[in-house]
């Protein structure tokens, strides 16, 4: 369900429901935050990693310490949207997502979420050399 | 923020927010579940148990077996509802809770929930006495 | 996204994101209803239509009336669930849909829902025969 | 089920449910995002406004244009946590309200949003006086 097509960006497509939708007619504010980690998913899953690895692998943690949204223009009830999402830092504890909500050519959102690296007792850990390199080469592992 | 009225009935007031409607600009149909656990929440509460010490408590949890809800008529952004909740029944190893969603004197949605009784492995487990005891009495348990 | 394998039945698969599940570590019991949606919309795509145009084609809204879930097994998440939906029955002004949430063989739960054929007033109204006919076939629509 | 103790800020109570959590047993990061919505229309009615009055009353709407959270320590299960809504600046077309997440003395999570003026044809319009002036004043008016 999701493709790799350029340096490092995974497009993840979906479908918005009417559970997403506010009565404003529109997908409501919060709902793009679940857009956006079912685009990071997938990405790490095109790292040839899956979210719960990190903890049964790795045991770390990678909770969001910071998220925002830029909203630029609405997404709809039943649009087939497609989330573009980059890592674009990898720290020495931390990662950062950045994230484009497209409909087509038009780019209705961006956003980005900081994460730390922590392990199972919630203290700040450094990522390990392999964990580094896998995030950074998504494209490269993205083979169906 | 809830109070017990009558035999057994907790009543748990909630504000519909903007998140909990959808473009037909009526509350969306699975948020009616998020306000029965509240209510269920409450109910707990007011037999003086909370939902988080079963598991601490008694080593054992209540997972929903079957859900259901009857929709009357919508609940809309900014009204303030109430949830009035009952225990109808406490099996050897279950229990059922029944809803009521109100906003003022009208009848919204009705619903029940059935729930097993597991221990922290998923076993199906006898509800122990002094829990059956417990949830047979809100009311005499909700002073504040 | 979407396939029609079978005599009305339509599979919708959806990835189980983290937004989905709860602290008990599955799937909260009221996403289950978000997944029958989506397996609605599609079973409506299957048979040519959008629950869009409902409105606007019909001058129709299919509000739910009631909706069940039998809980069996726990989603959990980054599950590859599969939502089969099928239409159980089309009434004068009523539709009945029914659900199996699957992980491969296993069944995670099953459930329906009851919808009112109403206008945009909120009247009750008799299920235009197009409506009937279309909604009684969708794998013969099915193609992409 | 507020109150507006200090200059302009408007505390909002909420209970976390298990609805609002993750498997990994704390408020799931988008959720934060609908608090902060509870927070902002209990500080709307603090200032004599309802958020659908911008509608009815002024043909204006305030569509969320920017909105992040900083996320400092999680919010669990039933914790009973309060949201502090101040509005930070209003602007001739926009507002900007600020957040904090408390649970008794501590801070959980912070964060703003920025919001557009616009007409019911999503036009940027000017902010009527009155509105400015309410907006202003959420402490004034906030008698039980």
């Amino acid at each position: 369900m999701t493709s790799a097509p350029g340096a490092g960006v995974v497009r993840t497509p979906l479908r918005v429901i009417y559970g997403d939708t506010d009565l404003a007619g529109i997908v409501y504010y919060a709902n793009y935050l679940r857009f956006f980690e079912a685009g990071r998913n997938e990405h790490l899953r095109a790292c040839g990693l899956r979210y719960r690895d990190f903890e049964e692998t790795f045991q770390l943690r990678l909770p969001v310490a910071e998220a925002t949204v830029s909203y630029r223009s609405p997404a709809r009830y039943d649009d087939l949207v497609v989330v573009e999402t980059t890592i674009a830092e990898v720290g020495r504890a931390s990662a950062r997502f950045e994230y484009r909500l497209v409909r087509g050519e038009e780019v209705l959102a961006t956003g980005h979420t900081v994460h730390a690296c922590v392990d199972l007792e919630g203290r700040i850990r450094r990522m390990p050399k392999e964990l580094v390199d896998r995030l950074a080469a998504p494209a490269a592992m993205a083979s169906p």
